[in-house]
C-alpha cells in the first residue's frame, strides 16, 4: 500500500498520520521527491481502515500494490481448487459442461432436454426455476414446481442440478435440493446472499456482474469463502460495454487472468454473453482454448416457444454438434 | 414494436408467426422493401412473449418503439408525483436535501451530525446501519444498534430517516422504523427485494445501478410500482465508465431525460458519484440547475476517522456553506 | 514512479534493473514486504523509457504517482492561463460563449445566425466548413467556400471564427483565416495534426475524444504545448458509455477535476454531448455552475432543414433565452 | 428506416414531412397505434438527409432497420473478399500471420526478427517506422530511416511489409514502399486519411478504434471503399471498457459478427488488446477458433530493451511455439 501525500502538507498533520499507521504494527518507508511525497507501508495492510486513510485531507491518493483478496488469491494457495460434485468435478483439468434450458417450463420439457444434453456428454443440468427478469411483466419462472421438475430430471438422468437462488430466504428453503447454487450476475454484490451461501458447505457458481471488474468478482468470491465455504466456481458471462450488436461483450482475456490471480475454477457462459444463438459455438470453442474449466450453455428443444432467452438458446442437435467439436479440439490440445 | 424478418424467409414460417401474433389481438402492418422485410405491430404489445419472438429463427431483430414501463411512464400520468413524508415532501418543486454520515458509528456522532445538518436546512437524515461493502473485511455497519441511534437522532431533531435495506428479511424486520427505505445501486436489480418493498406503503429511494441504463432504472421502479407501492424516488449516483479519476461518472443528463420520460421525482447523490469531497459542491449545484428534485449528500464531522467513505464526506461547515449557495442559486432561478 | 517486482525474482536480474535506473540519475527506495517487493523511484522519471521497464519480465507492474504531463500541469504553473483573441478572452473568469451552426450551408444562413447569436451576446462564431462525418454518404461540408462565408460573417459582425481543421495540410492552407482552430474529438490523438497546430502561435480548441480519459486529453494538450504553442482551450463534449438515450454522457465532473490538474481553460459543448436540443439548456447551465470557462453551442435558424445535427441545434430564440438565463445565473454566483 | 412521430403532432406538420419524403421517391407505410405513431419508409433511404429528419421537431426518433454501409455489406456481395499481396493472401481460408517488432529500432534488429518470424512461418512483417504515442516525450519512431530498414528486411526475407501511416502526406510520400498500409486505432475516424488511402489500389489494414462500434468500423471501411479501394482488411484489437487489468478488452465476438455482416477479412491483434505478453498465446488461439482470417502479433528479441510495448511483445521462441500450437489447432479444425 502506498499513500501519496498532498503537496505542502504540514509536518504536524503528517506525523499524526504516521503515528496512527505505526500503532497498527505497520512499517513506513518514506520517499520524498522533488514534487511528490509518498509513504510505502510494509506489513499486513488489511488492518488499515482504508476509508479513514482516504478521508484524511492530507492524503492525495492511495495506491494498492497487492490484491485485497486473500482466500481466493493464488499467492497464498498455488494449487488449483477442484470442486467435486458427486462423481463429477470442475477444475480438474477436464472441460465440464453445464447445459439446459433458460427456464424450466414443463416436466416433459426439462426431462427431454436433460436426456438429450446427457447423451451429448453434458456433465450437469442447468435450468431456472426462479428467474430474475428486467421486467415485472415477463415470465418469472415456475418457482418451487420448477425445482421439483429439475429434481425429477436429475432422477431420470443422474445429472446434478445447477439453479439460481435469488435471496437468503430461498437459499434457506431450497439449498438442500440443489447440487450447485448459482448466484446471478445481478446479485454478484448482493452481500447478504453471498454471506448466506458462504455458510453452506456446497458448491456455488458465482457469475461476474455486468460491470464488475475481475478484482470485484474475486472480492465477491472472498465474501463466500470468508464465511467458510471455499467451493466457489467463477463464471465469465460478458460485461457491459458501448457495443450494442451483442448483448454483452464476452471478456475471454479474463480467463487466463483469473487463472493467474486465483486458484478457483472459472467457466464461461457464451449464451448470456452474446445473446445470440449463432455466436454460442465459436465462443464456446474459444473458451476452451483460452483455458476455461468449463462451459454453461442454454439448450432448448423449441427456442421459438421458449419462455425466455429463445434467441440465445441452441437446439439439442446443435449442442451435440458443439460437443463433438469441443471434444476434437480438446484432443488436439493435449 | 417492429419485427425485422430475416431475408429469404419461407412464406410458410412467416405465416405461422403472423397468425400467432394476430391471435393475441394485435394488428400487423407489413412492409416489404428491396432488401428488408418488417412487421409493425399495433396494439398493446405487452401481451407478447418477447423471447418467443426473438427465439424464432426467422426473426432478425425486434425494435421497440415504445417504452416497456407503464406505471412509471409520464405518457400515462402526465403530472409529477409528489412523495410526502410527514410534513415534508420530495418532488413538489422544492429542492429537498438528505444529509448525514455514510455509516452510523456512535450515538453521539449521529445526533451531532443530525443537529448540524438540520440547522443548515437539511430535510432528511441519512445514515447507514447496514453497509454493503465490496470487501468482507471492511466495516459492515452497526446493524440494528445503528438503526436505534438513527431513531434517537430523529427524536432529537425531527428529521425523518433514510437508510438502506439489503434483503427482504431486513425489510420485514425494520421497515416500520424507517421513513424512506433506500435500495442501493448494487441491489437495483435484486428483484426479490424490489417486490418486497413494493408491498409496503412507504417511500422507497431507488438508486441507479452502476451500469444500469435509464430504462432499466425505470423498469426497476416499475417492479416496485407493479406491486402497488407508487412512492418511488429515483436517485442518480454516477455510472461506471472508463474514466478513473472520479469513482464514477455522474450522468447529469439523466435528470432532464427522466423528467421527460417519467413522473417520478429524481434526486442526485454527488458524494458517491465522484468519490471525492471537493467535487460535492460543484456537482450539487449542477444537480439543482438541471432540474433535480433534491440531493443526497454525505456529511461527517471527522472524515479522517470516518468508518467509511471519509474521502467523499464533507464537513458540517462545508455543508452549511453549500446550503447557502444552493439557496442563493434557487432564488436566482425563480 | 513505483515498480512492483514479481515475486521470486532472482537477485541478479533485480540488480541489473536497479543499476540501469541509477545510471539515469534516479534514486531508488526499496521496500520489501512479506508478499510484495517494490522500488520507489525519486527524481525526474521522464528520463525513463517506460516500455523498457514494463517489458522487463521481472516487473509486475508500474504505478505512476505523478502526472505524465508537465506544461499542462497546474503544479508547475499555478495561475490560470488566459487565451486572448483580439479584444476577447477565454479563461479570464468570464463565461465565454461560442455559437453558430453545425455546418456552414449558405452565406445568408451563416450571416443571419451570426447576427442573431451576436445580438444575444455570443463572443465567438462557430461553423463547420470541413465536416468529419461517420458516413461517406453524408454531407461533408462546403470546404473552402464555407470558410469564405465564415469570414464574411466575421466581417459583418466582428465575431472571431472557430472552425475545425482535420489534417496538417488543411492547417497549412487555412490557419491564417481562423481565429481559433478546433481539433475534433475524433482527432484528439491525431498526433501529426497536434504537432502541426503546436507549431502555430494561435489558439487551439482541443475536444476530448469519445473514450479519452482526462489524463489523455491533457497529454494531447501537452503535444501541442511541447511544440511551443501554449494557447490551448480544452473542451468536454461527452464520453461514450453504455447509456444510449443520450448520444454521449456529458462528464461534468471533468470540469472541476481539470481545473485542479491544469491551468488551461476548459469549456463545455452540450450540443454534441447530448445530441438532443432540449438537453442543451439544462446542461449549459450546469456547465456554468461547475466552473467551466465557457460554452460551445449549436444554433440553427431552421433545424428541420439543417444539413447536419439538426436534432441537437437550438433556434436563435431559444439561444437568446438561454443567454438570459446564463446571465442571471452568473449574476447570482458572484 | 422507421420514423417515430412525437405524440400530439399537428396534421399539417406531419403532412409536410410526408410530402418531403415522398418527393425523394420513397414509399411510406403509416401505422397508428394507441400511443404510438410511426412511418415506415420503403426504398433506398440513403437519399435521405437523416439529420434533417432528426432535426424535425415532430420526429421523436429514427430507427434504422438496415445497415448504413453498402460496399462493405455481405448482403450485396455474399462471397468472401480475398486480399492478395504478391503470392500471399488474406481471407482465403488460411490463417495469415503478421509478426514483427512494435517499432523498428535498428537495421540489425528488424532483419533478425524478420528472419526469425519467417522461419516460424509468419507471412508478413510488421514494424512501426512512424509511431503514434500518447506522450510527446515517448520515442516517436525512426521515421523514413525505419522504413528503409523494413525494406532491407523485406529484401532479405521476402516478407511483405505492413506498417502504419498517420497522415495523408505520409501516404503520399511512402505508400509505394509498403505492401499493406496500416491505419491505427486512433486514426480509424481520421476521414482525410481514409479518403487518401481509398484512392490507392493497395491493401489497407484498418484497426478498430478504441471505442468504435462494429458498425462504425464498417463505416470507416466504407469510406475507403467508396473512394474505389476495396482491398480492406479489418482488425480487432480490443476496445476500451471499465476493466483495467488488461489494457483493453479483446472483443472476440466481433469476429463471427463481422463475418456475418461483411465480406471483408478480419484479423486479430492480441498484443495491443491485452497489453500483456503472457495473454498473447491464449488469445491468438481463441482468434483462430472463432474464425478470424489471421493474426497480427508483436515479436521482439529483447523486450526488456524494446523502445515500445516491451510488456506486450513475445520473444521469437515463444512465437515459434505459438505458431506450432496454431498449426496443430488448425489441423484439428479441418
Amino acid at each position: 500500500m502506498i499513500i501519496v501525500i498532498r503537496p505542502k502538507t504540514q509536518k504536524e498533520q503528517l506525523d499524526k498520520l504516521k503515528e496512527k499507521i505505526k500503532k497498527l504494527g505497520l512499517q513506513i518507508h518514506e520517499s520524498i521527491g522533488q514534487n511528490y511525497h509518498i509513504l510505502g507501508l510494509i506489513g499486513d495492510t488489511r488492518v488499515l481502515d482504508l476509508s479513514q486513510i482516504e478521508g484524511n485531507r492530507i492524503v492525495q491518493k492511495l495506491i494498492h500494490v497487492g490484491e485485497p483478496y486473500k482466500k481466493a488469491n493464488r499467492l497464498f494457495k498455488p494449487e488449483d481448487t477442484i470442486i467435486k460434485v458427486g462423481d463429477r468435478a470442475i477444475g480438474n483439468g477436464e472441460f465440464s459442461v453445464i447445459a439446459g434450458p433458460c427456464s424450466v417450463e414443463t416436466k416433459e420439457q426439462v426431462i427431454e432436454i436433460a436426456r438429450q444434453v446427457k447423451s451429448s456428454g453434458a456433465d450437469f443440468l442447468r435450468g431456472g426455476a426462479f428467474k430474475p427478469r428486467t421486467s415485472p411483466y415477463s415470465f418469472q419462472g415456475l418457482g418451487q414446481t420448477g425445482l421439483e421438475y429439475l429434481k425429477e430430471a436429475k432422477k431420470e438422468t443422474g445429472l446434478p442440478i445447477v439453479t439460481e437462488m435469488m435471496s437468503p430466504e430461498m437459499v434457506e428453503k431450497y439449498a438442500d435440493d440443489i447440487d450447485i447454487i448459482q448466484i446471478g450476475a445481478r446479485n454478484m454484490q448482493n452481500f447478504d446472499l453471498l454471506k448466506k451461501v458462504g455458510k453452506l458447505r456446497k458448491p456455488v457458481l458465482l457469475k461476474r456482474g455486468l460491470s464488475a471488474t475481475i478484482e470485484e468478482l474475486l472480492m465477491s468470491a472472498e465474501y463466500i469463502m470468508s464465511e467458510g465455504n471455499e467451493q466457489v466456481i467463477l463464471c465469465e458471462r460478458g460485461i457491459r460495454t458501448f457495443e450494442k450488436f451483442t448483448r454483452n461483450t464476452l471478456d475471454l482475456s479474463a480467463i487466463p487472468v483469473i487463472k493467474k490471480l486465483s486458484h478457483l475454477p472459472i467457466i464461461v457462459d457464451p449464451s448470456h454473453a452474446a445473446g445470440l444463438w449463432w455466436l454460442v459455438e465459436p465462443l464456446a470453442m474459444a473458451a476452451l482454448v483460452v483455458g476455461a474449466d468449463g462451459l454453461m450453455v442454454e439448450v432448448h428443444n423449441d427456442p421459438a416457444n421458449a419462455k425466455c432467452d429463445g434467441q440465445q438458446s441452441i437446439k439439442p442437435e446443435k449442442f451435440n454438434n458443439l460437443m463433438n467439436k469441443l471434444s476434437k479440439l480438446k484432443e488436439s490440445m493435449r
